[in-house]
C-alpha cells in the first residue's frame, strides 16, 4: 500500500514523517520511539554538551536498528567537537539549522553523511542547492521556537520553495495531525517534520509540567517574540508577558538581551519553571490535548491522513 | 464528476470557490466574471457609497444569472442605509465581516438572505453559531488586509474552527493555487475564499499600477502592521516603511492614527499611488506573477487542484 517517496527513499524509512530535533525534548527515548514506528527520529544536539550527545548516540544504537539522525544548530558554540563526535560515532543523517548550509555540508558529505538543512525562505533554498544538501526542511511562521523574519506561513512557503528548487522538501510548521500532513503533501511537500506533537509525547524529555501546560494551552497562546534579537515563537507565561511589555515599551537590543539572559529554554522546558522559563511550542499546541506515547501518535496520524485523503472532494 | 458539497449546495454554485469581497477590487466586473465561471462572486461594499453599491448591484443583475453576493464590513458608517439597499434590491447572499455576527444576521435572515460571517478565531465561531449564520469564512494570518490578533495561520486555524463548529467552513488566507485549495480542503474546509489572486486579475477594479506592483512583489514583501490599531497585512512601499519606523520608534496610538490618516487604501489600490497609498495584499502575492482574466484563473485552479489531488501519496 505505502508508496515510496523521495523522502522515504532518501532515509530508507517507512513513512515520510520526521520528528523535529528540538532542544530539551529530543533525546534517545523520543528519537528511537519515532524511528521504531517507521519515521525518522532525530536527536536534538542543540541542548546537549558534546559528551552528552555521544551518550545519546550510543543509547540510540541500542534502542533501534532503524535509521535515525542528529539535528545540529550551526550556532552551537563547540561545533567542531560536536561534528567530530558525529563523524566518529558513524551517524548517517544530520539535519543542520540556524546558519549557512555552506559551512558544514561538504565536510559531512565527505564522511558519507546525508545532510538536510532547515530554512524559512527561498533565498536559503538556493544556498542549500549550491551547498549540495540532500533535502530541505522548510519551516513556516506557525512553527514553535526559532523562526524566519519574513513570517511566511507554511501554506505560502511550501509552494514558494517548491517553485525554487527540485530538492526534496520536508514541510514543517503547523503539522500536528493527519489532516495537516495531507495539507502539507497537497502543497507539494515530499514529507513532513513534526515538532510540537512529539515534544508533548510521553517519550519527550521535556519536563512534565511544561508538557501539561502546553497541552492545556489554546488558540492565540503563542506569539512570535524577540524579533529584534532572533524571532522565536513562545507560549504565554510570566516571562512572555515581560518580553511583550519590554517590546511594547521599545526596549533596546541590549535591554532585551539582558532580560533574556541565559538558559531560559532549559529552565522552562527541561526544569519545568513555568514562570521564568522560555516555553517554545508551535501554534498547533492549541489542537493537542492529550499526552500520548509515540506509537499511539503514529496510529492516529496515519489513520487521519488516510481518512482525510479519501474524503477530498472531486472538482 | 463534480461532487456537491455543503458550500456548493448552500449557494447553488458549481465550484466551492468564493471570491473575497475586497475593498477597491471587487466591483460588478470581477464578481460577475467569478459567478459566470461557476464560483461565487462578491461585491465589496466596504469601499462603496450606498448609491454606488446600488449601481453595482443593478449592473450585476445584467451581467450574470448565476448566484452572487455582497460583502459588508460591519464597521461601515452608513450601515443602515447600506443594508436597506441590500434588502430592497433583493440580494440573496451577504458576507459580513469586521464586527459581531449578532448585529445583523437575524435581520438579514428575516429577509430570506443567506448569511456568512468572516472570523479569525474559534471564539467567534461560537458567536456565529449563536447568531444563526449559515456558514463561516475562517481567515488565516497570511491573508491580505485586516486580520486577527491571534496571528493563527490557515494551517492551524481551519482544524481549530472545524473542531469548534459543525457549520460549513470556507478557508481563506494563503490560497492562490489549486494545490493550496486542495490543502485547505485537506484541513477540513468545505470551500475556499480567494482574495489576492482575484484582486490581481484583469477584471479587478484595482488600479493597474497597484496590480503590476503586487505581481512583481516577492517573498517577505508583506507584513502584518498597525497591530496597535487594527492589524492589517500590507505590501512594502514608502508608506509601509513609515509605519514600520513609527512602530519601531514606539509611536502612540494617536501618532499612528495621524500617520494613517484617511483614504490610504483608496489612494494606493484604486488611485495607484504606490508611495503614499496603503497596499493590501496577502502573502500569496509572492506566488502570483501574471495578470490574467478570471476565466483563465479558474481553468488553472481546477486543473492544478485535480493534478495535486491525483498525486497525493498513499501512506
Amino acid at each position: 500500500m505505502v508508496k515510496r517517496s523521495r523522502i522515504t527513499e532518501l532515509f530508507d524509512i517507512e513513512y515520510p514523517i520526521i520528528q523535529g530535533g528540538m532542544v530539551w525534548c529530543s533525546g534517545w527515548r523520543l528519537a528511537s520511539a519515532v524511528s521504531n514506528e517507521g519515521g525518522l527520529g532525530l536527536l536534538g544536539a542543540g541542548s546537549m554538551h558534546p559528551e552528552v550527545l555521544r551518550e545519546h548516540i550510543q543509547k540510540m544504537k541500542q534502542a533501534t536498528t532503524r535509521p535515525w539522525g542528529v539535528n545540529v544548530p550551526l550556532l552551537y558554540p563547540q561545533i567542531e567537537e560536536l561534528m567530530g563526535i558525529i563523524v566518529e560515532e558513524g551517524v548517517k543523517i544530520v539535519f543542520t539549522s540556524a546558519g549557512s548550509p555552506a559551512k558544514w555540508t561538504a565536510h559531512l558529505k565527505q564522511h558519507g553523511i546525508t545532510v538536510v538543512h532547515v530554512i524559512a525562505n527561498s533565498r536559503f533554498a538556493r544556498k542549500c542547492e549550491e551547498a549540495g544538501v540532500d533535502a530541505i526542511v522548510a519551516e513556516g511562521f506557525e512553527a514553535g521556537g526559532h523562526n524566519g523574519r519574513e513570517e511566511t506561513t507554511t501554506m505560502a512557503l511550501i509552494p514558494l520553495i517548491r517553485k525554487t528548487t527540485k530538492l526534496p522538501v520536508i514541510a514543517a510548521g503547523g503539522i500536528g495531525s493527519g489532516a495537516q500532513m495531507l495539507a502539507a503533501m497537497a502543497l507539494g511537500a515530499d514529507g513532513v517534520q513534526i515538532g510540537s506533537l512529539f515534544a508533548l509525547s510521553e517519550e519527550s524529555s521535556a519536563h512534565e509540567a511544561f508538557k501539561r501546560y502546553a497541552l492545556a494551552s489554546g488558540e492565540g497562546d503563542t506569539l512570535l517574540q524577540l524579533k529584534q534579537l532572533a524571532p522565536v515563537r513562545l507560549l504565554r507565561n510570566r516571562f512572555f508577558e515581560e518580553v511583550q511589555k519590554a517590546e511594547q515599551g521599545c526596549a533596546s537590543v541590549e535591554e532585551l538581551k539582558a532580560l533574556l539572559g541565559r538558559g531560559r529554554a532549559k529552565k522552562g522546558m527541561f526544569e519545568g519553571d513555568l514562570d521564568e522559563g522560555e516555553l517554545e511550542i508551535g501554534q498547533v499546541a492549541a489542537l493537542i490535548d492529550e499526552l500520548r506515547p509515540v506509537a499511539a501518535i503514529f496510529t492516529s496520524l496515519l489513520a487521519d491522513y488516510r481518512s482525510a485523503r479519501e474524503t477530498l472532494p472531486l472538482l
